[in-house]
């Protein structure tokens, strides 16, 4: 759908060298800035978003030439890997295939090319996944979605997530499939594996009429967009579930409000309205879970996201925050175990759910 | 299958703790010694496996009391789950679960836990997977092959691995399922998702009739089981691929031989006919890849590996480490990419494949 036009902004980069050229001007490129001087939070988008900055890179600077030209090469790979549509590359691909362009063009760093496939990202307002630039794949996908796929020989598949024995594994494909149908109306985004397998096991997805997402740890950028994409394309709510510690409310605002080094694709990565189920730390007092002390890096974080302006109006949040440092310890979401297999499905979530007025549970 | 075995063998163990109170003598368990002390190499099994050396924990022994009593109970806990048939718990879950068990059973640390479980699995000679305890789902496979597998509520399903996205995501239900149908021949093994994706995305399972599975790093116990049920009862010869430095060859020594610390499991989790593909030392001076230094953690690898009984008739292997030593450098898998797309289906695997003997390649 959006193929064409990344393929068209991507000419158009070419386009202006050439221009520039043809019209005895020394070409340059306007490149957004994305040093935290030019990083904004922005209240419509709800997450940090780039501000108007940009550097020129230009032709007729020596220092810029190989950057530019490097640029270009890149931008040009990605145009026929888009047109191409059945290959992604990562990150990490594309710096060794650079080996191949070249003493002047290839990268002697991972980092050079890292930093020019976020240039192109923040130019084409992208993200490099629509430039078929892939994390490794990760995280998984169960319950009831029919998602319609190319395969890598161009033919079209179905595969039903609820027929599948663990999941679907979240890789490319899945992360531009087309949603057929579902009848879930919701999406509950798990942290652990184990959870996951347990709520799979408990029939979660069946009572709760959710579709679960294994994000194993902190999610990738391939996780975060199906969950984003999820949610605004079914206007499907997310319920984000994970460890009642420091960390697992950092996975949480990740996929809420995205990170600040990916200011320039927040917009396309965060989902603004899921919501953070837990374990709280009010959880870890009411439930009397068995806890570990918070650490330095721990405390360290709760007063960070204390001051954060995304989060400094949501008051149950730093309610939460409050609640931590005063009690000084964090549980893991396996601690509710204790209370039997069920509890999770039969107590604990339903609870949450009615409180953040989910579907189905609300008043 | 071998549900009933394991449900009597447990059974077994109670029963013999009732006969000696019956009796009116003192209860006590034989316990496999697992430290090193009985640690021996199997030329048979090709892989470490425990000695004969028991110790005896004895209900007369106030030191012991507690931990035989924990002992009974995570072997009554998990008959139950094998009873119960449809529910996995991780080592993790175990250890929160005992926290309902009171406080004269319940574990203070997790150590303690996984140190019991450990026991029963030497004691019976099985896997914790077979006792319902299993990792967090990690790693995936595609290709064309067909799973029976039931799912939670017990309805019997089935799902076809290459009418998946992106792969079937490898938690308890694959691990568990029966393989209906495959056309493959071999399995090939990855150790990065970027390179599974890479494979898929040409085509490689069709090329070299081959079911891919994903590691992702290193293996999980089980990835490790699948593919270890596809090698046993399928005849399935397995290829190992991974990055060409002493972790990648860890990774796959692993598949192949288990490791020391799983001597009393790695019969039923090693697969020592695995074959190690590559990249080799070799490798990286005949296709002149792109090469990091070896750091000083690679080279003790190395000659521990030097040393290692399992590994020291094994001539191939041994060159390669003396190649590595001399060479001082490693590489990534994904080096190859700087011969293009399409080199490590057209070129590398099919001499690898050549120079191993595999099926459709062998002369």
């Amino acid at each position: 759908m959006s193929e064409k036009q990344t393929i068209e902004q991507l000419k158009k980069i070419g386009v202006s060298i050439v221009t520039s050229f043809e019209n005895n001007k020394v070409p340059q490129l306007d490149i957004p800035i994305r040093s935290t001087s030019n990083i904004v939070y922005s209240n419509k988008y709800m997450c940090y978003i780039l501000g108007d900055k940009k550097l020129q890179r230009s032709a007729g600077n020596i220092r810029h030439v190989k950057k530019m030209a490097q640029l270009l090469k890149v931008g040009d790979f990605c145009k026929d890997l888009v047109s191409h549509g059945k290959r992604h590359v990562t990150k990490r691909e594309l710096y060794y295939i650079s080996e191949s362009w070249g003493p002047k063009l290839k990268f002697d760093e991972q980092v050079e090319s890292d930093d020019i496939v976020e240039d192109i990202e923040a130019m084409l307002e992208k993200p490099r996944e629509d430039l078929k630039i892939i994390p490794n794949p990760k995280g998984s996908i169960y319950g009831d979605i029919v998602l319609r796929f190319k395969n890598p020989k161009g033919e079209t598949m179905t595969v039903d997530c609820l027929k599948t024995a663990d999941g679907q594994q979240i890789g490319p494909r899945t992360c531009d499939a087309e949603f057929v149908k579902t009848s879930a109306d919701k999406i509950l985004a798990i942290e652990t594996g184990g959870m996951y397998n347990r709520l799979i096991e408990e029939n979660a997805h069946e009572k709760f009429n959710a579709l679960l997402v294994n994000l194993g740890g902190q999610a990738s950028r391939s996780t975060r967009m199906v969950i984003k994409r999820l949610n605004e394309e079914l206007n499907l709510p997310v319920y984000i579930f994970n460890d009642g510690d420091p960390y697992g409310l950092h996975i949480a605002t990740v996929i809420i409000s995205g990170s600040a080094n990916s200011a320039h694709v927040n917009k396309s990565l965060a989902t603004p309205n899921a919501q953070w189920i837990g374990v709280t730390a009010t959880d870890i007092i009411e439930y009397n879970l068995k806890t570990d002390k918070l650490n330095e890096m721990d405390i360290r974080r709760i007063k960070e996201l204390q001051k954060d302006p995304r989060y400094k109006d949501d008051k149950r949040l730093q309610q939460e925050l409050a609640t931590w440092l005063k009690l000084g310890k964090k549980a893991e979401q396996q601690a509710l175990l204790k209370f039997g297999f069920e509890f999770v499905v039969n107590k604990y979530l339903p609870a949450k759910f009615k409180e953040l007025k989910a579907p189905g549970f609300s008043k």
